[in-house]
């Protein structure tokens, strides 16, 4: 049987009434495929617990911390199914120790190894909707884990790729995927399709419509997903397989400037440079689970180099941890580390084609005296580190020089 | 290695500040043996996931229920080993489904058939105290299941005997099993000590302060149980497994005085008295998952009988549809249902070799003009059904009749 996977963010389930109008949508979309349902936690309802948690500890043990925070989307998933019992849909709650969704162990930032879809199938078979806790899954000893903020997104697409469903619908509070946030720049237009390959980059950028690991996923196992909302009607933005037409490709060089905020830049001055100093950096930090975006590493003077590299402010401390502890022993003058800095990208599969894009934004930039501190390219992205106080304005003058108002 | 169960009760852990107490009540009775903590939801969860549920569906699908309401004590589990590990008491908590405690698959009425004590005592073996969710279980499927109200009680004892542990300790928000209800006899005096089977009939009546059958797990499997507060100190009472020597005996021929008020009598007025007919009027309100409590099968007169029996009015709309439906084929005159009495039990083990309780507690009764219109003895109690409205002032006569304030 054709299947279908729905995902509800948070603000989608976020009332009674809104699982009720869920429940409504999902009566709907029975008609196109069979639905598998992911959900998040009420919204509000992640929160109110992580500050319970947070009144008995500072930091408290990873395990209960995911255990207690994982409750929050059993209780959408269970209100759910009633909801759709209620319209005369035949529904089942699961939980992911219910489905095996296997992780790594890694609480808070767990991987997807593996789902035991039996029990889905025999639900289908049975004319059950099942309603699947999104967020989280079990380690091989059945400890409860947590796929990190917005993993719900990977459990749907995770999902969608083993039941090999005909798409994955990513239903949230916005209609679709925009050029840039609206809220910066009020022109901002909506977008009907992406490449996945754009659409990886917006969101790893910050576009926050959807986890990156997500798209990733989908990426990775040929997932079409669509991203719409549960509040108006309307068709969302497709996030295709395949790359745009020609047509589409001279009418949109750049497909949206992302950007984000929080961010920490590590400088190491004066490191020596030899073979596997990147990895000896980077792995310690990499093996937390941290990301790691921009990395540069300057040509080396005198056999030293300065080496660069942005993480996310959340998670500054244990970076700053790692660099105190375990890597002590490294040979290096100094290090930097600035919070006050954001990222910008420009972001389009026409870009690879397409000569002097960089030069175009740099100088839309100085005309606007923003000054750039780092900039990494690839073939559908320039990434541009500038001073967080910045971040605005530069948006606001990519958006208006490559004309994604029109 | 020696344990002790520790239950603690919704009031226990209502809030953060409950919580850290509970958490050095456990630190403290570590250095008696190694504590294996089971808890209930906060005070008020509960109540407000089943407005949730009830808010979606009048008669919400029960497997849903039961996997919305379990979450509950899944969050006060996880808030309790935080607590314990803050203050450097390792700790880690357990869902029913990671201990495999395994049910029946009766909904929200399930019992326990078996407990998988493999990692609770890999958690003993490495130091850290289980805090275990009350209340649930899992069936074979791996499906939620929840025990009925109070039924934490009988998971605590249920481990304590699988655990052969030294003792349960049911923290609560009471200091110990009293004569009567304090509330309507002011003069009631707190136990130090019980015999199981003076607190099963004190429990089954409607003591409150335990579960019944939590009471009927512990009897059966001999563990001792402590039942006191977890907001004043005091060694509450202890529910003894021997029987009280002769000394004790002398002093105290009752123990106690019970009472439940919300009851639903029902008569089936000229049944038929062949064989199997009580079996064949209970067997399906059994079925349901229903407590009868006082039976009564008057002599045949004319080959015709009256049965009469008395269930919780909680049940009463469960039994009369039963009435209406599978007894539609019983053969007798009328069927009367009355909804406005209520119990009185006199209990004590010292009743078994005193005779004369009976017609003490009738002419007590008869004196202050309460009229009784069923009568049931066992061995160490008389149970009296009597209108609602004269409850109160039985409970007054009978405690004071039998000096139980001494």
């Amino acid at each position: 049987m054709k299947t279908i996977v729905l995902k509800f963010g948070g603000t989608s389930v976020g009332s009674i009434e809104r699982i009720s109008a869920v429940a409504k949508i999902i009566r709907e979309a029975k008609k196109e495929a069979f639905p598998i349902v992911v959900v998040s936690a009420m919204s509000g309802e992640t929160d109110r617990l992580i500050n319970l948690a947070n009144e008995i500890h500072e930091n408290p043990p990873k395990r209960e911390f995911d255990a207690l925070i994982s409750t929050g989307e059993k209780v959408s998933a269970a209100l759910l199914a009633m909801s759709l019992n209620k319209i005369d849909v035949p529904s089942k709650s699961y939980s992911a120790a219910q489905i095996s969704m296997r992780t790594t162990s890694q609480f808070s930032k767990a991987k997807i190894i593996n789902i035991d879809f039996t029990r889905i199938e025999e639900a289908i078979q049975n004319n059950f909707v099942p309603v699947i806790t999104g967020f989280q899954g079990i380690t091989d000893d059945g400890d409860v884990t947590t796929l990190g903020r917005g993993g719900s997104d990977t459990t749907a697409v995770a999902l969608a790729a083993a039941m090999k469903s005909l798409r994955c619908d990513i239903y949230t509070d916005v209609d679709g995927i925009y050029t840039t946030d609206p809220n910066v720049v009020p022109e901002a237009k909506k977008l009907d399709r992406i490449t996945m390959e754009e659409m990886l980059e917006l969101s790893g950028q910050g576009a926050k419509v959807m986890q990156v690991r997500a798209v990733e996923f989908a990426n990775k196992y040929k997932v079409p997903v669509r991203v719409l909302s549960s509040f108006t009607s309307g068709a969302g933005t497709l996030i295709s397989l395949e790359e745009p037409d020609m047509d589409t490709m001279e009418k949109a060089v750049v497909s949206g400037i992302a950007f984000q905020k929080d961010q920490s830049k590590f400088t190491f001055q004066g490191v020596k440079d030899s073979p596997g100093i990147a990895s000896s950096i980077l792995g310690p930090i990499a093996a937390e689970g941290i990301e790691v975006d921009v990395i540069i590493q300057n040509i080396s003077n005198d056999g030293k180099t300065d080496f660069t590299f942005t993480v996310s402010s959340t998670d500054r401390k244990t970076v700053e941890a790692i660099c105190n502890d375990q890597l002590q022993d490294l040979d290096y003058d100094n290090l930097l580390i600035d919070n006050n800095v954001g990222k910008v990208s420009i972001v389009g599969v026409g870009m690879r084609t397409h000569a002097g894009i960089a030069s175009r934004a740099f100088q839309a930039l100085a005309r606007a005296s923003i000054n750039i501190s780092m900039i990494s390219t690839s073939e559908i992205k320039i990434t541009l580190v500038i001073n967080v106080d910045d971040v605005n304005n530069a948006v606001q003058v990519l958006h208006s020089e490559f004309e994604l108002e029109k």
